[in-house]
Parts: C-alpha cells; structure tokens; sequence
C-alpha cells in the first residue's frame, strides 16, 4: 500500500479556467478501464514541458517536442495508457503523428497543435486505432471539473491516483494551480516513467514558462528515484491558461515559481509513495557538500542500493549499507573520518564509524516509522540536496516480474 | 539455488606446494560454524592483490594494504567470516593489527608478515577475542590438501562454496593453481564484498605478479555484478610460492596470465551463479563500441536495471527494458537507429524497434533457459567488453531483508 498517501478527493481539485478534461475507455490494452485522456485548451494559453533524456526517447516525446517547437499555441493534449509506443521505430512514429492528425479533426485546429502522451509497455505496436475509436468518448465528456477522472485515466501500476490543488494570492488576485501525476516504477531522475501536468490560470509568457517548468522538475521530479530506470516517456508539462487576469512577470516570478514548485513536489513524493511495493517513504538529506552534483551522487547511491533498501524494508538498522554506499559513490576525495550519518534524529556514525553515542535501540525505533529521514552532513562545503525513495520489497519484484502478464 | 553452479569436489582441488590451510569454528557470529580460516606460507612466497576502491574500506584492508607495502615478505593471510570490521574507526584498526599480532607470535614471523581479512556485517565492533581464540585450532589442522575446507570456511550467504584447480604446462614443466572465493550478494566491479585466494607453485616475481592479479581481475572480477553494490572489504590475492620450479618472466608470461585468469574467471562467475536468489545467470556482450568504457557503461546499466533483472527472473521476453536501459546508460551520442539488440541468436530490435523477423516465441524460448546471453552490437566502433549478472528475484529481498536475524 502507498506510504502516507490516500487517493485525492475529487472534491479538493480544482478546475483551472480554460482547461476542459475527458476520458474513455478504449480497451488499449484491458477493457472496462479508462486508459485514455483528452485534455483540452482555451485559445491563448502557454504550454512548456521537460522530457526524457533517454536515448530511446518515445515516438511521442519526440512528436510533442517538434509540435511545442512549432509554436502555433497548444489546443490539446492526449494522453493513453497500456502502451509506451517507444523502441517502435518510424512505425511508431507515424503512430503518434496519426494520433495528433485525428484529435485535431475532431477538435478543429491543426495537428501541431496536439501533444501525444504514452505510457506502458515498451516495444509493441501502439493499437492507433483503438485510440482514434476511443476519442469521441472522451471529447463527449470534456469538463472542467473532471481532474478526478483524469488522474485515474493515467495510471498504470499505481495503486492510487495522485492529484492536487493548490490557491495562491498574486497581485491581490487567487490563482488557482491544479496538477495531477502518474508513475510508481522506472522512476528516476531526469524524468522516469512519469507523467505529470500542472495547470494554472496565471498568464505565463512562454519563455518563463519553460524557465519554470524546467526549475520545478529540477527540485521535484529529478529528485525521485524508485529504482535508479530511466523511462523512455517521461514528460512534466506546465500550461497557463491566463483566465484568472494574473499575469507573471519578473516581479511575480518567484510567487508562482513557489507554488508550481509545491505542486510538482507534492506529486513527485506521491509517485514515491505509491513507489511500486513501497512499504516506507525515505528522504536522503546530503548536508555541507561542495557542491550539488557531489551531493546528488552520494544520495542516488543510498538511494539505489537494493541492500540499503532491502535493510529499510526489513526495518533493520543494518547502517553499515548506508555507509558502504556512501563510499563508493565515487566522490574520490571524500574524508569519511570527518562525516557524520543521521537516521532522524539519530547520530548513527561519525570519525569512520559507529557514533559512541549509538544505541540500537535508538535506530530501530526510527527504521520502525514508516517515513524516514538519513542525514549526510559531509562537513566540506555548503551545498545541500534532498532526494527522496522508498524501500524494495518482496512486492517490488512480484509486480515488475508480471506486468505483462 | 545456484544456477549450473555445484559445490567443488574436495579431490578434484589440487594441493598447491608450499601453501597450507587450517580453519577453524570460532563462534564470531554463530556456533558450529567454521568462521576462521588460516594461510600459511612457506618463506619466499610472493604474495600480489587487488583491492575495494570504497572510500569507507574496512580496517583489515588498510592494514593488509600497510602489510604488503612493507615488504618484509608474507607468512601468512587470516580470514574471518560473520564481521567485516568495517566502518568501525580507530578501534577496527586495533583489532585487524591486533589479530595479526597474535597470529605472527603463534607462527614465529613478523606481524608485517600477517595479512587480515574481514566479511560479514558492518559497523559493529570485531570480536578479536574470538578470533584470537580460535587461531591454535586453525593451526593445529594447518595442511595442503584442504582447500575444500578453507572455501567453505569463507562463505557468507554462499550457498555452495567456490574452488577450482587447473595444471598447465610452463617450460616442459607442471605448474598448478588453485583459487577459492565467497561472495554473492554486493557485487559489483572494483572488487564487491568479495575474497578471493588464487596460489600457484610456480615463481613469479613481485611486479610481474601485481600486474598479473590486476589485470586477472579486470577480466573476471571486475566484469560481475550481482546488485550494484560495491563493498568496504574485497580482495583478490594471487599467491606465488616458486615450489615447482617454474620461474614466470616476460617470455612465459602470456601462459602463466592466461591460467591465472581462467581461474579468476570461473571463481568470478561462480559468485554470479550463486548471486542472491539468483535464478538465471545471464552474460552480457557489448560490441562495437568505440572504448572500453562506453560498452562497459551499457553493459552495466542493463545489468543493474532492476526492471530488466526482474523481467528475467519471470522468464518475460520484455525486452523493451533493454532498449530503456541501453537509453539511459549515458552515451549522449548513442544512436539508437544502428544499434541491434540479440537475445542468444534471437536478433529482437534493429532500427530503433522490434525487428521485423522477431518472434515472441523465439525470445520465449531463450528466456526459458537458465544461461541467457544479451548481445548489444553498437557498430559505432570495434571494441567489445562481456560483463556477467544474474536476476533479480524474491530470494534477493528475502536474503537481505533477513541477513542480520
């Protein structure tokens, strides 16, 4: 079950003026499941996003990335589940571009002015026409108030949907910012199987935009990992739709910078949360290093080490792992007679070893929480980073052993 | 269990000339176990390692390191199992020089002359008592032929031991080597929680055989990973006693190298074969690359994926996580149109997807054997590196979520 995370309730989320959303049941890859999203535009609003870095980006990610570039103004953006369309060659591509030509018939405006979204299984052919036939039921049903359903339509192993709002006072005026994600394995920094769409009724110029979204997933999305895969899909994209009258300027900037900021890491811990059989949701603090790159690859190899992440799941303050992983983080010059380790509040090890002051007792009583916090204070300069995992369980294994089944 | 991996036969391992071993169970984690393993060696023996490159290296490493440095000629190598005295400070490095204090007075040699080596948890305090109390039975039972013992006296979550012995003929003359090893879980290249023992009776001067035993180790050792963790305390000792009357020099050399790492290697693949809930064991070529480097970074990233790793644990042809992995692996310039992607003989993606002549039922067929090989063919260039894993299963988190209980 998802560490500290309920289901959003559809009551909390709130509908952003100029964005209607619809959802159908297409049968991509189960009937009688609602695997496909239409979310649809007002004239005028801004969209940016940041995408995979993988080399084997998706077909998708590769269209939506030349339709933003064309710059005629987004109308709509789609989205399936059930299948990834990547590693599917210029068949998928044409699959994608299909996608976008049929939405834009039906929507009335031009195919560059679609976003096609993925997300499943890699390497199979993505059934087109499944989603062409899935559309009008997903334009039939277009509202505003309907985030609920979205965020549900965009699972694939989550257990829970994860969406949130949040209202912020710009300029003497209420902008509204609501965002909804999807993802509970591959996660990864530099966008994993990830899917994330913020909205907000600010006016945004898109230059600011792009500056924003790349700023939010930089302290939200690219600081996750569930276990260290990179997915071929990943996309986090910000849109504003300029209906509150709020505009943004250098003045505002980091008004609204804080609260997309606040949105996108609420729905990045989610997908930690639900990370796929989660039993404990863990933040990595790296204190005092000399800069952040040195402090993010000490993280990640806490954060990746199946044996640390197996002791947190057997809820064994076995700290030796932790120590161990710090060490071979590949930061060469690192002194560990002069780093201490924390677990909350506890000093576990200082001067190359275990703290006189260590009672196990101490430890166990922190592994037995389910959210918990390792402290690196690395004493050798004064850059920090925060990450944020979970732990490996017998069901991590299980469910990525029969997804496709 | 162990994949295509038995126990040795105590008789098929030959007594190496000038080498003795004696174990002992000296209840430094247990009772009834043996835990304590002692190498003696005859005086003009010379001794060469490689060791952990973790920044946290347990005590005995730096001590046995300090050892060699000193140059004054090695007696004797003592081995416990149950404690890594790692990540234990100042005290650690009183117990690893304090065992081979002990050891040197009940041998009549030098403490200098002693090397330690320590597997098991990590930071908690090596109980020198014990092993100090333990030395006059490994003494007493000190004899050649006890190689079979001596592997089992190192094991940890192995579940078999691991030993093998191997005569070549070097200048019309009879030269033998036989090797042990432990390990099966935080493997990793740079040497993973990790011993290995390779002795020879043939005579190889100090600097020829350091280079021997490095470069030994960078074709076996150093291309095996089981889950990506490298550990405090690894080592491989290569061991030289002259006894035969063989003396290695640079014409001899390529002979001598090739036995030695054929018997790194096959010891380096047992500890994949008996990986951590290990259930496959799988070999991975990277070809074509243009260094060393690039393939080895590819070869890793689909070795550590953990969705790769599971998928192979449910024998599930889902090779679209190869192709993600190979995506992330960090070559920005990889292009993913030229490169194909074999599973044994089973050609599954050229030109950025699923090869036309691709089977379900022919990569079904490969999935289901317990030797799997996954060929990447770059053509980028015409290097090639070979790594050896194993797969992810429920055993692995089980092993490691209950190591220390």
């Amino acid at each position: 079950m998802p560490v500290n995370l309920s289901a959003p309730v559809a009551a909390n989320l709130l509908p952003v003026a100029g964005v209607s959303l619809g959802t159908a049941e297409a049968g991509i890859k189960r009937a009688e499941r609602k695997d496909l999203l239409v979310i649809k535009l007002d004239e005028g609003t801004t969209v940016a996003g940041v995408f995979t870095t993988n080399r084997f980006c998706a077909a998708p990610v590769t269209v939506a990335k030349n339709h933003l570039a064309a710059g005629k103004g987004i109308r709509a953006l789609i989205v399936n589940t059930g299948n990834a369309n990547a590693g599917t060659g210029e068949q998928g591509m044409d699959a994608a571009r299909n996608t976008c030509a049929e939405l834009a018939k039906l929507l009335d405006c031009a195919p560059e002015q679609v976003l096609p979204y993925s997300t499943g299984v890699i390497m199979e052919p993505l059934p087109v026409e499944k989603i062409i036939a899935g559309m009008p039921q997903a334009i039939s049903n277009l509202k505003a108030d309907n985030w609920f359903d979205a965020s549900q339509a965009i699972m694939t192993t989550d257990i829970v949907a994860k969406a949130v709002s949040k209202q912020v006072q710009i300029d003497g005026k209420t902008v509204t910012v609501t965002g909804m994600s999807k993802g509970s394995g591959m996660i990864h920094p530099n966008m994993a199987t990830m899917l994330g769409y913020i909205a907000t009724d600010a006016s945004i110029p898109q230059a600011l935009l792009q500056q924003m979204v790349s700023e939010a997933a930089n302290r939200s999305f690219n600081c996750i990992t569930v276990d260290g895969d990179t997915s071929t899909n990943d996309a986090l994209m910000l849109i504003a739709t300029g209906k509150s009258g709020v505009a943004i300027n250098e003045a505002n900037y980091t008004a609204m910078q804080a609260v997309v900021t606040e949105v996108a890491t609420l729905l990045a811990q989610a997908i930690v949360r639900d990370g796929e059989g989660a039993t404990k949701f863990i933040t990595i603090k790296v204190e005092g290093g000399k800069d952040e790159a040195e402090c993010k690859q000490i993280g990640y190899a806490i954060a990746h080490s199946p044996l640390v992440k197996t002791a947190f799941f057997a809820s064994d303050p076995n700290l030796g792992r932790i120590l161990a992983a710090i060490g071979y983080a590949g930061v060469t010059d690192l002194n560990v007679e002069t780093l201490k380790l924390y677990l909350d509040d506890v000093l576990v090890a200082e001067n190359g070893g275990r703290a006189t002051s260590y009672q196990e007792t101490d430890g166990q009583r922190v592994m037995g929480q389910s959210d918990i916090t390792i402290r690196v204070v690395l004493n050798r300069g004064k850059v920090n980073a925060t990450l944020w995992t979970c732990d490996f369980s017998y069901d991590y294994v299980k469910i990525n052993a029969s997804y496709r089944s």
